[in-house]
């Protein structure tokens, strides 16, 4: 198993930390604002909202060199609930690669809520937890541990699809805001 | 419970078809190529692919206004299942709102599999049918009948909503064509 550092300790963070826990990885957590912790994952998780993104690529991009670095956000608009931040035809996954060309960069997680990745379950199943990057061995080395921790990796493609993954993420963010699924619900993909 | 014309007969119309009737709403298909006969529905169901729309709207648009016209269409590129042929920022259901001004567009059943429809099930739930659209009565009038048939309908917003619910459809069918999912299986909402 792989020794995963995770950027942030809020809910998202906690809930990966958690889940990484459960499969038998090495796990570390970082405050985001403990900018003179260096990180020593093979996989290192951005789990911070995507407008503190920037900060922690302008403070951590040369240690991020040669490692999967895991993109989980949600690019909203929060004020409105009504739109994305990144522009329509690209993906916060793909500006934070083109940021980080010497990482390789997945999508994931942005598409469970917290909840769900701490219970591993979503109305009774596994949750599942999909994935977008272009490159392979990240997405299994990552897919291995998710599934090690009992939870469905689920390989959605390129990291093109990061756009629509992230388009699951906000309408799932917009519904749970709307009461028509719960914060430890969300959308789950039947075999 | 409404009258219901469905322009097409393959797949998803006959599904749609099938879904209908369990309501108890009179259902009338019309073969798309049946261009002499007139809709009658207070609903009219546009269950013909997305590049078959235009020539839907250019023989009947007159037919439609003051109808409930619902886009089921998910317009990708079926030569690469790799993006869509609309525009970043927009949606087929926006494109054919603004073909027909006079009509009550709600987008639906464009994240739900034909054999989802038929068995009103995935995954052993009821299938979830997400809406879109800006007439709050039309959706509203389209849920009554969904639900009647036993499906669960939720109102995922305004119009705009569309470009997620058709990335939803997209990602869903990549998935589905690389077996991550089966075709009588997809996404499911939690509650």
């Amino acid at each position: 198993m792989p020794h995963i550092s995770i950027i942030g300790s809020g809910n998202m963070g906690q809930a990966i930390a958690g889940l990484f826990g459960k499969s038998g990885a090495t796990v570390e957590v970082i405050g985001s604002s403990d900018a003179e912790r260096e990180v020593t994952g093979d996989i290192v998780v951005l789990a911070v909202p995507y407008p503190a993104v920037g900060q922690v690529i302008a403070q951590r991009g040369a240690q991020l060199a040669g490692r999967v670095v895991v993109d989980v956000t949600n690019p909203l608009n929060f004020e409105t609930f009504d739109s994305l931040t990144v522009p329509a035809d690209g993906s916060a996954a793909a500006e934070i690669a083109a940021a980080l060309p010497e990482s390789r960069v997945v999508k994931a997680f942005n598409t469970n809520f917290a909840g769900t990745l701490a219970t591993g379950t979503v109305g009774g199943r596994p949750t599942t937890v999909l994935l977008a990057g272009d490159d392979a061995d990240a997405k299994a080395a990552l897919a291995v541990v998710i599934s090690a921790a009992g939870l469905r990796a689920v390989d959605a493609g390129g990291l093109k699809r990061a756009r629509e993954l992230e388009a699951v993420g906000f309408l799932q963010l917009t519904l749970a805001v709307g009461e028509k699924t719960s914060w430890t619900g969300g959308f789950t993909l039947a075999h």
